[in-house]
């Protein structure tokens, strides 16, 4: 792999040191003496590690194609791991990043992470903002159209005080789908999962975070959602860290079960040109949501992340067509529909 | 054409009306009464709706396929003509838009209309912004990935006073281009073409507006640009209107002299499927691009524009594929270092 004096600089502008390849995942990716064993930091980063190797192999065991591995440290600590799986034989693109990230960002980078509105109303732009961040996210484009695209993201936040505003901790994520075509099923066998994983921790959250889901995946210069939901949390601290951090391993643990069986049903469903092209457009979609409004994408690429991991959630393929309309009564018009008026799917 | 609800909600909520479509373009989409015929505006609404007449006639003659059109207005007034040329047999997508709009727009969306300092440091948001903006945009997306991509945007604009800084006017655009393989001849002449426009109206242009041209087209988090340059300008109002409404003219003139010749040598040139592949990685950078640093698609998604005409820009497809690097002494690695090493031309 070439790596790029110039992209490096860019990297260092940004305030964040460039990654160091290296050829095996390290045991932890934590600060030796400060994160210890019990904290919430080391815990958290088990949760995600976990997942990944759990999830990345139920997804290679449907697919018949291994995940490829590229892990990074930085100088100071911290670093990650990407798993991608290209040109599978299910997927054409398939991602699960785990990082643990530390340092200081830029005041427009904490704005990006979080939806607080202490620090989204403080409009001073003095000095950095020093944080820890660890997180998991995946996005999963599989090739037939009647598969749905799968991503989820579960991630855990510390800032320390920063402008008059004390540090804060919380934790964010979730898991949504983007099917091309509605399947009632399907809908009801996914959301159905997370609201047992919800029901488990607190009985308003799957109500709530089903709504935060659709409220966030809009993409406001369309008026319509990216996919049909799932749910959806950020900020989240209302309950001692202990709670929640049962509460993201148990959803972030139910990610195959939520999707894998939808592959499964479909995987060999025939489809037509025109369906691959409705997929096509949709993913289109996809990519206008991530690059334009993605609090994720935009957070990561302000504070100088690994791009190569962050647009890890492109698809391979997409298209624009201009002014694009299904005709009535069509299933391309009744994805429309739902993605225009999120429906209630348990 | 279907017009959605939702979406009408959703731009009014941006404070701009929604536009009606209509069967022809207006004369003209001035405000009867305010913008005299010889006022900039008028003369400036000239200049471009001559050229979007004169340029798509050069391009359907290339391609033997007609552009087609949408024209709309709003209640308010203002409006404007979208003109595509979808599946062409050169084009794969190409558009001229011409746009006349004003009202008052949010702070953010005036900041991300100008680069000028003092509205930038101005960090209070009280208020809405009276604005009057008209402009033509175009990107034109072969087939053959030995044929360039180029975009151009020529437009004019004027702020009332805001928040205790007085009212502006500006000129901003540039036309450049985006090749997916090195033809020095083909650069040669691009460049030189406007380097000759510019040298008519200031010999200090084209170098100052090359090298802006170069900064403004950098896909930061890649550190590289989009292109391979050509011109940019943004904020221009150090000569009095008349001078730079006449060079806009020249230059927006001078497009398809610019650019058809490049087209007509490579109409026919051979290409493989791994030179197509290519191709379709660097739209992915288009899109990159356009989605997360374009002012005018930024400007234009904040204000409630019409999104089909601002994303018009979109390629048909595009793709991405995870941490490619081309292998080192291939054409596609000639491209990249230029891109991330900017040259002179010219």
């Amino acid at each position: 792999r070439v790596l790029l004096g110039k992209c490096r600089v860019s990297t260092a502008e940004r305030g964040i040191q460039a990654e160091n390849y290296v050829k095996h995942a390290p045991v932890t990716l934590l600060r030796p003496g400060v994160d210890t064993e019990d904290s919430v930091r080391a815990r958290f980063e088990k949760v995600i590690r976990d997942a990944q190797d759990s999830i990345c192999a139920a997804i290679s065991e449907i697919d018949g194609k291994p995940f490829h591995q590229d892990a990074w440290t930085r100088a100071d600590g911290g670093g990650g791991i990407t798993r991608v799986l290209a040109d599978g034989n299910v997927w054409e693109k398939a991602g699960v990043n785990v990082s643990v990230v530390y340092g200081t960002m830029p005041p427009e980078a904490y704005r990006a992470a979080t939806s607080n509105a202490t620090v989204n109303k403080n409009k001073s732009d003095a000095g950095r903002v020093p944080f820890f961040a660890a997180g998991i996210s995946s996005v999963m484009h599989p090739r037939n159209p009647h598969c749905p695209t799968m991503h989820f993201n579960y991630r855990y936040f510390e800032t320390e005080e920063w402008n008059g505003i004390p540090g804060q901790w919380w934790f964010g994520g979730g898991t949504d789908i983007t099917p091309i075509y509605i399947d009632e099923e399907d809908m009801k066998h996914f959301h159905g999962t997370y609201k047992a994983v919800c029901d488990r921790h607190d009985p308003a959250y799957y109500e709530r975070f089903r709504k935060w889901c659709d409220e966030y995946f809009t993409i406001k210069h369309r008026g319509e959602t990216r996919g049909l939901g799932g749910i959806f949390f950020d900020d989240l601290n209302d309950k001692e860290p202990e709670k929640l951090i049962a509460f993201a391993k148990d959803a972030v643990n139910h990610v195959a079960e939520a999707y894998c069986p939808i592959i499964k049903k479909h995987i060999n469903d025939p489809f037509t040109a025109e369906e691959k092209e409705w997929q096509q457009l949709r993913r289109g979609r996809y990519v206008e949501f991530n690059l334009v409004y993605d609090r994720g994408t935009t957070f990561g690429l302000k504070t100088g992340g690994r791009t190569e991991s962050i647009l890890m959630s492109m698809p391979k393929t997409a298209q624009w067509a201009y002014d694009y309309e299904p005709a009535a009564g069509t299933r391309e018009a009744a994805f429309l529909e739902a993605a225009r008026n999120p429906r209630v799917w348990v």
